[in-house]
C-alpha cells in the first residue's frame, strides 16, 4: 500500500463509474464534468499535500489501525495534538482550495462510529465495534474518500418518523434478509458524495422505541445498485460551465452538492454497524455532529484567511490600504477568524480519550466552536463587501473584458494606478464575489449555518452541556443559600 | 398629457433604441432581452401602482411645478408628508416587486439638483435655477424616469481627479464650445441606466479649485451620441437565461446594473446645471446622497417584507412555524426591518423647507439611515437563511423536477406535509435564495452596503452633522467647567 | 391659574408632607432629604423650561380640555406635530438634567387613560370617560406631577394573580362600598413617586374572567392615608450623602426609585377609571407602554447626548480626540443614539388619532423604539467606558484631592497638559461613572432594559403588530402560490 | 519552606505594615479594613486552594527553578499543559470568589521578565537573567504575592515621556548611585497592590533612543520608603463599611483598585532588571501584556459562571426558568463565556517555548482572547440584566429588610412562591447588581475593558501578528497574480 496521489485518487474515483442527474441531465465520467471537476480537484489537494515536503509531516500520520502510515484523513484521533493537528490540516486546505475540500466528513464519521460501536457492544454484546474496524483498516490502507450521510429530508419537522405523510422521508429498513438488510430514503446536503469511493449512513437524530427500522448505520460504496444522485444547484453554478473562467472567481477548486437517494439499497451484514440500535442512535449523532463542529474551527477559518487577504489586496489595489477604517476593518476580521480557530484549537486541546481509545473533542466547546461558525463568516463577508466596493455587484463580465469595443473601457476605467493589472484586480473582485455571494458562499455562508446542524442544534447542546446546575450551586456556596 | 401605465413605459423605452454590451455582445432590443425585461418590468410596476385604485393616491401627486397631477416619482417634494408618502411609497414598490424597482435615484437627484442650483444662482448670479425647472417640468409632464449618474470609477482612491494616472477616471468637460461641452469618461453602477429615458449627471464628489473641469452637472437623453453601456455580471444572473424559470427566484421582477461610458459626449448648454461650480458640487453629492440615504430606509424595507414573508411561509411548510426559536427570529427580522423603516420615516418626518422651496430630509437621520442599511439586511438575510435550511445551497435544478427520473424522486423527498405542494416549496426557497445569496442580493445586500455611499461615508457624515461641540457644551455646563 | 415655576412646584411638593421609609430610617421632608433632592430638581426642570425664553415655546401649549395654555407635561396630544414635540422636549430634559426627570410616566398614563376609558363608555354605556376628563382637566388646570404606577410585584411569573401564594402580589380590590373601593397591594419601580403630587394606579397585565377584582384603574393623590413608600437602593447612592459632591458625578440631578405599598387604600367613586372591566386591562396596558415606549426615544437620547458629549470632552482632555478610533466610536455613539431618536421620531409621526380623540403613537414603532432602547444604551456606555480609560474605576476620591497628603499627589499624576484642570478631568470621569456604572445607570442601563417592560414584553408586541400574515401573502402573490 | 495557607498569608501581609490614603484618612492595618479585606481574603484563597483536597494537584506544582514544590501562581510553565492549567487554575478561583483574585498580574510579570532579560543578556551580554532569577527563586520559596505594576498615569496620551508637562507622568530614574537608582513616577490601576509583598514595576510602552530614564524594570518590596498608596473608588464601594453586608452582594470577597505613587525610592542594583535597555522595554510590555491578556481568558470566565448561576437561580426563583426566552439567553451566556475559555484555552495550547525555556502563549490568540473579553462580558452583563428584572435597580436596602415596619411589607411583596426565602432572592439580586453595576462591575466590566489594556491595545498586535502579507499570497497564489 502506498499514500495515493492526487492524480491516483483521480483516477480511482473515475474507475467507479458514476452518474449522476446534473441540471437535467442524465451525466456520466465526472471527473471531467466542468461542475464537477473543481470539486474534485479540492479533495485531490487532500492527497497531494501529504506528498509535498512542507505539509507531508502533518498530513501523514502512523495508524495504530493498520500499523502503516496513512493520510491523517482517515486516521482515528489518538491524542489531543491528534485533535489539534486535525484542525491546523484543515486551516492548510482552506487556505490552499478556498473552497469546501470535502474529506472532513468521512473522517468525523469513523471516530464517531468508533466509539459508539464500542459502546454499544459492551453494554448489549452486539459485535459492531470489531466489523468497523476491519472495514476502517481497508479504508485506511486503500486511503479511500468516505462520505459521511446523515441529514434525512425530515418532511414535516413536527413529527416522528413513522407520523410523517412518508416513512420513507427518514431513510429506514424497508426488509431484512439473512444476510443483510434493504433500505430506502434520501441523504440531502451531501457534499463530497460524488467524489467519494465509499458512503457511511447515520441516523439524523436519536432514535426512540418503535422506531427500530430507523436506527440504522452502515457503510457502502458509492456506486452500489440503487443509489442515485442528483446534482444541488449553488449560486452561480453554471459559470463554471462559461468558456471563460475568470467571472468563476475561484480558478481552481470548488464544492458541490448531491441530495442522494437510496432505492431499495441492499447491504450486507459485514457493513451495517448499528442495527435497530436506537438508543445509540442519539449518541452516534451527536458525536459526529461535534467532530463535524470542531472540523469548521479549521477549514472555514482557512477559507477566511484567504477572503481576508482579497479584501486586503484589494484595499491595496484601490489605494486605501493605509486608511485607519481600512485597517480597522481588517483587524476585525482577523480577530472574528482567529475566534473560530481558538475555539477549534481550543475543543481540541480539551479534548479526552474514549473508552473504545480514540479521542473525542470537548462535546461543549465543540458546539460553542461551530455556534460562533453560524455568525462571524456572514460578519467577515459583509466586511469583505464593504472594502471591496460596489463592482462586486456590478462588474462586467471577462467576455466584456475580450470584446474589441467594450474591452478597451473596462481596461481605461477599471484602472487603478501603476502597477496593477485590471485583469488581476477583475481576478480578486470575483474571488471575493465568489466567497460572498457567489458558488463559494454555498460552502462559506450556508454550510457554516447549516452544516453538522443548523444554530439551534447547538444550542440545545450547550444547554446540555454546560452544567447549569454546578454554576447555581457555585451561587448558593457563595450566598449561604441552602 | 397624462400619467403613464407600465405599458405605455415599455413602449416609451423601447423607442428610445438603447443598445448595450451584455456578456460580451452588442444587444438591441433590451426591453425583451431576458436579462433585462424583469427589470423594465420593475419600473414598469412604478407606473402602473399610479393606476391601481388601492395605490393611486398616494402614486399621484399635484405639481406646483407643472400644475398638474404627476406620478410621485417626479415629485419635488412641497411637504414633510411628502417626504413620508415618498418613503411609504417606496416600501409599497418593494413589497410588489422584491428587488430594486430603479425609478429612486432621478427623484433624488432632482430634489437636490434643485435646491443647490438655487443656491448657486443666488451667490454667483447664474441662471442654472430656471434651466433646471423648465428641464424637470418638461419630465413630469412626459412621466419620463430618469438615472442620476453619480458614482465615477475613481482609480486610486488615494489621490485627487487630474493626479490619477488618467484623468478620464472622473468624468470631465473635455473640450467647451459655444452652445455647450464636450465630455468623457464614466460612471459606474448604473442600476437603472437601460430604464431610463433621461440621465442626470453629476459629479462624485467635492471639488476643489483647479478642478473646475470636473465640477459639471447636466442631464442629457439616455440614447445620446457617444454613449456607451456594459452590462454587469449578478450573481446567478444567467438563470434568467434558462428556459425554466423557477430557478430564478423572483419569478417576475429583477435589478440591474450598468458601466456606463460617456464617450466624447457633447452636452447643450441648456441642459447643464452646475459648470466649474467647485464650491456647490460638494453639497449637491451631499443632498443627493442624503436623498437616496432616505431612500434605502423605504425600499429595502419594502424587500425585507417579502424576505420576512418568505421566512415565514416555509416555516409554516416545514412545520416549525410555532417552534418558539423561529418565532423569535422572525420577530427580530421584523424588528430590524421596522427600525430601517423608523429611520426613514424620521429623517422625512424631521426634514425642512429649503431656501428653493422643496423639502429637504434631515441630513443627519437619512445618513443614519443608511449606516443602518449597510448592516441590518445582512443580519436579516442571516436569519433569513437560519430559517430556510440547508437546501438553500443544495436543492436540485427546476430541470430535474422536470426530468421523469429525478422528477419523482424529488417529489417524493422534498415533501413536507398535507397541503404544500413540492413545487410551492421549491418556489419559495429560491425566492430566499435570490434574495440571500442569488441575483436579488445585489440589490437586497451589495447595493444596501454601497448604494448612496458606503458605510464611511455615512460615518464622515454623521460626524460632521452631529453638533458634538454642543454636546460638549451640555456636559461643561452640567458640571460648570469653563 | 398659571403655570408653576421650579420653585414653586418645590413649594407644593413640600406642603403634601410625604414621608418615607428611606435606608431603615422614617423620615419626612424629603424635598431636602440629599438622596431625594436630586430627583426633585430633576422634576422642577420640567417646569422651570416652560418659563425659560428658550423653550417656552415647545414646553406651553393650548389644551383644548381645559381651553387654557399648560405645560406640554400633562398635555392631552391633538396631532402627530404634538406626539413629535413631545420626543423632542424629552431630549432636552435628558440634555440638562442627565437622569430620568420622572415626568413622563404620567403623561402616558393620562393618554392611555383617555381613549380606554373613552372606548370602555362606548361598549358598555359606563361614564369612566367624563370622570377622567374632569380629573385631568383638573391635573392640567393645577399643573401636577402624576406618578403611574403599573408594576406589580408579580410573586410566581408563572401564575395568575389569584394562584399566587398571596392575592395581593397583583393589588386588587379588598372590599367595594357604596362611595368607593378599598385596595391593597404594591406597585414597584416607581420612578417619580416622592414628587408626585398625584397617582393614577393601572393593572399590570391583560386580566381574564374571574380576575374582576384586579381589574382597577384610579387616581388618588399621593399623600392619600395607608400609601407606604420604601426608598429602593441604588448603586453608589450614599455618595449623595457625602459632604463631597465631586464623587457623585451629576452633581445637581438623579433619579429614584420606590417601592409603594397600598395599605387598604380608600379610592372614591369619581376617582376611578376602570372597574371590573377586564377586557380594558389589557388595552389599559399596551396603550401606556406603547406611550412609555415612545418617551424612551425621547428621554434616553437625551441622556445619552450628555454621555456622548462627556466622552469626547475627556478624550480632548486626555490629547486622543484626533485619534481615527476615538472619532470612530464617537460617530457609532452617536449613530446609536440617533437611531433610537429616530423611533421615537417616526413612532410618533406615523401616529393616529383614537376615537376619543387623542392621538396615539403607531405601536409597532413605539415598541422597536423601545426593544432598540434595552440594547444600544448599553453599547453607549461600553464605548465611554472604553475612551474614558481605567480610571473610571481607580480614580481616588474626591476627599483625598482635598488632603495635603494626598491631594498634590493626584494633581500632579492626573494632570494631563496645558489648560485641562485635574479637578474638570476628575468631574467629567465621574459623570460618565455615574452613567455607566453609578447612581445614574439605573436610570440609563437598566430602566433602559425594564421600564415600561422587559424586551419580551415587546417582542411579544412586535409579533403582533407586524402583520405577518400580509407578509407571507405578498410573497404568495409574487410566487403564484394560492 | 512550606506552601502559606490562606491565614499564613494574611498574617504576612499584615507584618507589613502597609497604609494608605483611603476616602480622605491615612489607615494602617488595612487587612481589617472593611474595605480592603474582602480583597485580602480573594488572595487567601488562592493560598488556601493549594492545601484543599480537590484542588491540591492544580495549584501545586513542582519548579524546575526552586527544586521545591510550589504554588501554581509563581511558577515559570514549562509547558503548554502549564499554560493551560493557570487558565483552569484562574477559573475556579472566579467561580469561588465572584471577582478579581489579584495574584495573577506577578505570575505575569515573572514570565515576561524571564524570557525578555535572558534575551536582553544574550543580546547585550548584560546579566539581568540571573539576577531575576534569584530574585524570582526567592519568591516561589517564600510563596509571596507580587504585584506587576504597569501602567503609567501617561499625561498627555499624544506625547512622548519627555514631552509631557510633567515628566514624571512616565516613571522614570530620577538619580543613579553606585548600588542603585532612585526612581520617581506614579502607577495606576495596581489591583492587587495592598495585598503583595512584593513590587514588579515595568515600563508602560516601547522606549525609544534618548528615553533611557524611562527604560526601567525593578523589584521592590511593598513597604519600601518612599512608596504611597492612595485608595480607588468603586462603585458602590462604600456598601462595606455598612452595618449590614446583604446590600454588598458578595458577601466574602471583592476587589480593589490603588493609585500607587513613587517617591524618590530606591531601588538596589540587585533588582533591576532593565536598565535604559530601550529596545527591550517594549518586548517586555508585549510579553506582560499577552500573558495577562490570556489570564483573561481564564479568571473573567470563572465570574461569568458566577453571573450566569445567579441568572439561573433567580430566574427559577421569579418562576420562569422554563421560559424559552430565558434558556434561550442562559445559552448565549453560556456560550459568549465559553468562547472566552476557548480564547484562553487555545492561545495556551497553541504556545511555545521561550529561549529561556519558559513558555509563551500564541501571541496572536492571547490578544484575540482579551479583545473579546472586552465585548462579551457586557452583553453577558446585559442579558443577566434581562433576566434579573427591574429589582436589580430599585430594591430596598437590607435596612429596611430588618426594619419592623417596612420589613414584613418587603417580605410580603418580594415574596415569590414555595420554597424561596424572600432574603435569599434579596441576596441573589444584589449578587447580580454587584457584578453588573455594583463593585463587583469594576472588575468585570471596566477591567475587562482596560486590563492589561484597551482594545485598540489588542487591535495593534492583531494587526501585527497576523501576517496578513501571508494571506494575500495565498491569494496571489490562487489566482496566479504575480
Amino acid at each position: 500500500m502506498a499514500l495515493k496521489t492526487g492524480d491516483e485518487y483521480v483516477a480511482s474515483i473515475k474507475s467507479l463509474g458514476l452518474e449522476a442527474n446534473v441540471m437535467g441531465k442524465k451525466t456520466g465520467n465526472l471527473v471531467e464534468h466542468p461542475l464537477v471537476q473543481p470539486s474534485v480537484r479540492a479533495v485531490a489537494a487532500t492527497y497531494d499535500c501529504a506528498h509535498h515536503e512542507a505539509t507531508k509531516s502533518l498530513f501523514r500520520v502512523q495508524s495504530p489501525l493498520c500499523r502503516q502510515e496513512i493520510n491523517r484523513f482517515t486516521h482515528l484521533h489518538q491524542s489531543t495534538e491528534d485533535l489539534i493537528n486535525k484542525v491546523i490540516m484543515q486551516r492548510h486546505c482552506g487556505n490552499i482550495t478556498a473552497c469546501c475540500f470535502q474529506r472532513c466528513v468521512g473522517l468525523d464519521a469513523a471516530n464517531a462510529v468508533f466509539s459508539a460501536t464500542y459502546e454499544c457492544d459492551r453494554e448489549h454484546g452486539t459485535d459492531y465495534h470489531q466489523r468497523f474496524k476491519d472495514y476502517w483498516r481497508w479504508i485506511q490502507m486503500q486511503d479511500l474518500v468516505v462520505d459521511g450521510a446523515m441529514t434525512d429530508p425530515k418532511g414535516d419537522r413536527g413529527k416522528r418518523p413513522k407520523d410523517q405523510i412518508d416513512p420513507d422521508l427518514f431513510l429506514r429498513v424497508v426488509d431484512r434478509k439473512r444476510n443483510g438488510v434493504v433500505v430506502r430514503g434520501a441523504k440531502f446536503h451531501q457534499t463530497g458524495m460524488l467524489n467519494s469511493h465509499e458512503i457511511i449512513v447515520m441516523p439524523t437524530l436519536s432514535m426512540r422505541a418503535g422506531e427500530e427500522d430507523w436506527a440504522i448505520c452502515f457503510a457502502i460504496p458509492a456506486n452500489t445498485e440503487g443509489i442515485r444522485f442528483i446534482y444541488g444547484r449553488q449560486t452561480s453554478d453554471t459559470r463554471k460551465l462559461e468558456e471563460l473562467k475568470l467571472d468563476v472567481g475561484n480558478p481552481a477548486f470548488g464544492g458541490q452538492e448531491v441530495m442522494t437517494v437510496f432505492d431499495n439499497v441492499f447491504v450486507p451484514a459485514e457493513r451495517i454497524f448499528l442495527n435497530r440500535e436506537v438508543n445509540y442512535s442519539g449518541i452516534l449523532v451527536e458525536r459526529f455532529a461535534a467532530y463535524h463542529r470542531q472540523s469548521y474551527g479549521g477549514c472555514k477559518v482557512g477559507v477566511g484567511d484567504v477572503l481576508i487577504g482579497a479584501a486586503a489586496l484589494i484595499a491595496r489595489m484601490n489605494g486605501v490600504e493605509k486608511a485607519s477604517h481600512i485597517k480597522d476593518k481588517i483587524v476585525e476580521m482577523i480577530h472574528l477568524n482567529e475566534t473560530l480557530y481558538a475555539c477549534g484549537i481550543a475543543c481540541s486541546a480539551a479534548g479526552h480519550r474514549t473508552d473504545a481509545g480514540n479521542y473525542e473533542i470537548d462535546m461543549l466547546l465543540a458546539n460553542v466552536c461551530k455556534l460562533n461558525v453560524t455568525r462571524f463568516p456572514y460578519e467577515i463577508a459583509r466586511l469583505a463587501t464593504d472594502i471591496a466596493g460596489g463592482l462586486l455587484g456590478t462588474m462586467p463580465s471577462a467576455k466584456d473584458l475580450d470584446d474589441p469595443v467594450a474591452g478597451p473601457f473596462i481596461k481605461k476605467y477599471l484602472a487603478t494606478g501603476d502597477g496593477v493589472e485590471v485583469v488581476d484586480r477583475m481576478k480578486v473582485l470575483r474571488l471575493i464575489e465568489n466567497l460572498v455571494a457567489g458558488a463559494g458562499s454555498v460552502a462559506y455562508l450556508i454550510e457554516s449555518m447549516h452544516g453538522a446542524g443548523p444554530p439551534m442544534a447547538q444550542r440545545i447542546m450547550i444547554g446540555r452541556q454546560a452544567d447549569l446546575e454546578g454554576k447555581i450551586n457555585l451561587v448558593k456556596g457563595l450566598l449561604h443559600i441552602t
